[in-house]
């Protein structure tokens, strides 16, 4: 293991101390859990310290989203404050700010000295302003700048994103100046880096040395020979943006310019692996229409987050409801409409949202951009022409078999040949249009499909019905 | 930019090269792709070399993406054969398949040898039978066996994932000795490292040093000393698990081990990078009924990823078909049940969503588990409990301005408070129960979860309806 962060070592697997704590999975076990409920319950204060002393600073975070808020109260009065320090950058939002409004701002802005510029701005992003204030005033000039300067960078941009701490050398070092200089001078430097940049005078980033190969290159070599050309990410680029060259290019690090081209400081993976996670599950959790649900929320947290959607969905539903209103001579004549005409429903909405989560995902990665548009569109619809064909034929020889009544399965069978194609267009052409008019498509696309693929399926159903059987 | 593969440096940001290659999204520009197509057409071989030769193989593969089979066939053949072997591990494997079965053997050959012991496995993986014994027997004896082994390890396991390169130091190694190693023999070392794991005698791995702290340290200070624990990770293990791992602990490399505890590779986060989006894209397609869709699939990939769920919805339409044709008395009676039950079935179904979305990532992300089952379980029905008597006295009023029937109201109203709470407990149980079976909650969840609500929802309406409203 290798820890990017200030933090402890995680636990190794040879060492005895945490092996009832967590389970082979990694997650901490209901009976480590217990035993510090039980601690937290009797005031024992001595041995919570000495159940949670040996945890890495993640399975503190993770047990805080175990505990009730009474509990995390007694838990963060005896952690040690160096863990305390640690742990504050991996605990969910909601517990993060219910936590720092227990500690003292003067345990605060010892504790934040600890940490690298980038995890220090994090936690005190999430301080109310009058103990922001007051944290910030408790802290030395030199670490308070370095906060205030990060924060004063877009949220989700690179700036709030880098660490100011950054190795950079001039070109006109060679790899024995570099190495002698890095031993020199260990303080300045961040905790762990993986790369030097080589710099200009006027510090711009003209190349990248990974620190294996200056470790293999002789010591009297120039840098400038052994750089490699960099990817520098712009300050004030998103975060979503950098992620993807992170991974697109497999970097370890890259340098972050400023506008004049300047190095201003350095992006890490393991920082990209959270955002990455973080865009994924805000991808799924809104194509499901929930909305920023933060982990450990309360009841009315979670209703929050997912009431908005309910009641979009409740007025499409409603509409869909208007549509078949308009066909009561039909359904008041033939009571098997009512009976089937959900399924061509259901089936067009499924459709739907297997097309557009594949666009939403293949926009994501970009597979899906201006330059196959118009292929992948053609492709759908002809996928959507061979499902509904194949289900509409299976769909008709069910109601044919329900109902005996050859027009009823041709009409059912049509409907959802129609609702199928809708189904792929909508699917695809929604979240292409919100992409371009600059909107997440993962956000809104399901209604407006749904929406569609409802009043297709009933619209279709009913008036062919009304043609065809009356 | 630092690569973790042996591949070329991606373009610099001020390198004119690229510039109408690349958009400022690091995507190909239509223009770009459109002088490749021309090129392939004209069969202006020259004109494509100079086109490829300064991309970088993210980019090649993303272009080969863009391309038509016909045209794909023309630019493997003038592609710099160096740059094949980097673009191949970066391949979607539709497009990697194709491509293989156009590369000679011995071409081949020869460009897996420029590869890191994974990136080479990965790509003769995918080769048919006796092209792979071609290939294997064209290379020499040492980077054959490397594959070979790498083959032999579980699908999706570590072993899979890890290359055999490593840097390795014996305990009693100062740091002076390590940088002398490095220096002498950067050989048989990895093309990248960042950290040094120490190994015991019998070769197991002890501690581990990234190479950072150890460019800092004195040269006379022993490796024992400025040594953390690390994370080893076993050999068999599933390669969700490592990325979990990393993840949770920020790592950047780990060692891995073999049954007798001995150092065999090592995985760096490059690898669990692509490894974490995999997941998550077969996760989100997974939710929506979407099997692994593999990327530039063709319109029978597609519907063949596609149709099966679409098949098990059928049934499910139709099951909840069948329950409404019990009720064909109370819908020949009253029309505006046939108009307004497809609203009850549908909040029903976007509710589940929500719920069991919620469900599959906090399984996912460990975030629920046994400890804290009951109380998320708790939390859910009070959720459906709150939005079910909110959505359902919107509705409640909805219908009663529209069909002015108080019992209509009231019946619609109970119906989807019935339903929402349906939905919270399956959305929540289902999944856990999925994944106490061992199976994948992403799967079938949705397949179950629809069932309920669809059945619940048309069963309390119309079953409501009988009782209050005839």
């Amino acid at each position: 293991m290798i820890n990017t962060a200030t933090a402890p070592p995680p636990p190794s697997l040879d060492d005895d101390i945490d092996h009832d704590a967590l389970d082979e999975d990694y997650v901490l076990t209901a009976a480590f859990v217990e035993k510090v409920v039980d601690a937290a319950d009797d005031g024992d204060g001595l041995k919570l310290r000495s159940l949670l002393e040996d945890l890495h600073p993640a399975d503190v975070a993770d047990l805080m989203g175990f505990l009730t808020s009474e509990h995390r109260a007694v838990v963060v009065l005896w952690l040690p404050p160096e863990l305390l320090a640690e742990t504050l950058p991996e605990l969910d939002d909601g517990i993060r700010e219910e936590v720092l409004e227990r500690v003292p701002h003067l345990i605060l802005a010892k504790a934040l000295q600890e940490l690298d510029s980038d995890d220090a701005a994090a936690v005190v992003e999430d301080l109310e302003d009058d103990q922001r204030e007051r944290v910030l005033s408790a802290m030395p000039d030199v670490d308070r700048a370095a906060i205030e300067d990060s924060l004063g960078y877009a949220e989700d941009s690179a700036g709030r994103l880098m660490q100011r701490e950054v190795m950079a050398a001039p070109k006109f070092w060679t790899v024995g100046d570099t190495i002698d200089h890095i031993r020199g001078q260990g303080e300045d430097l961040p905790e762990l880096f993986f790369d030097i940049y080589v710099v200009d005078p006027l510090n711009k980033p003209v190349g990248g040395v990974p620190i294996s190969r200056l470790l293999r290159s002789p010591r009297a070599m120039p840098l400038a020979e052994i750089m490699e050309p960099i990817n520098a990410i712009a300050v004030d680029q998103d975060q979503e943006e950098v992620a993807y060259i992170f991974e697109k290019y497999h970097l370890i690090s890259a340098p972050v310019i400023d506008a004049a081209g300047r190095l201003v400081g350095q992006i890490t993976v393991d920082d990209i692996v959270n955002i990455i996670q973080e865009e994924n599950r805000e991808d799924i959790l809104r194509l499901a229409g929930v909305s920023d649900e933060s982990r450990g929320a309360g009841v009315f947290g979670v209703v929050r987050s997912r009431i908005p959607w309910l009641i979009v969905n409740l007025g499409t539903a409603i509409f869909a409801s208007l549509v078949i209103g308009q066909f009561t001579t039909e359904l008041e004549a033939l009571v098997y409409l009512a009976i089937l005409m959900p399924v061509v429903a259901s089936i067009g909405g499924n459709s739907g949202t297997q097309a557009l989560t594949v666009a939403v995902r293949s926009l994501a990665s970009r597979e899906l951009n201006s330059a196959n548009a118009v292929r992948i569109l053609g492709r759908e619809v002809l996928v959507g022409l061979f499902n509904g064909v194949t289900i509409g034929t299976l769909l008709a020889g069910v109601a044919w078999i329900w109902f005996r009544e050859p027009l009823l399965s041709l009409t059912i069978g049509l409907a959802v040949l129609i609702n199928l194609v809708a189904a792929s267009l909508a699917g695809t052409l929604v979240p292409l249009a919100l992409d371009r008019l600059d909107r997440d498509p993962a956000v809104a696309s399901p209604v407006f499909v749904t929406w569609i693929t409802d009043t297709v399926g009933f619209l279709s159903f009913l008036g062919l019905a009304g043609v065809i059987l009356l």
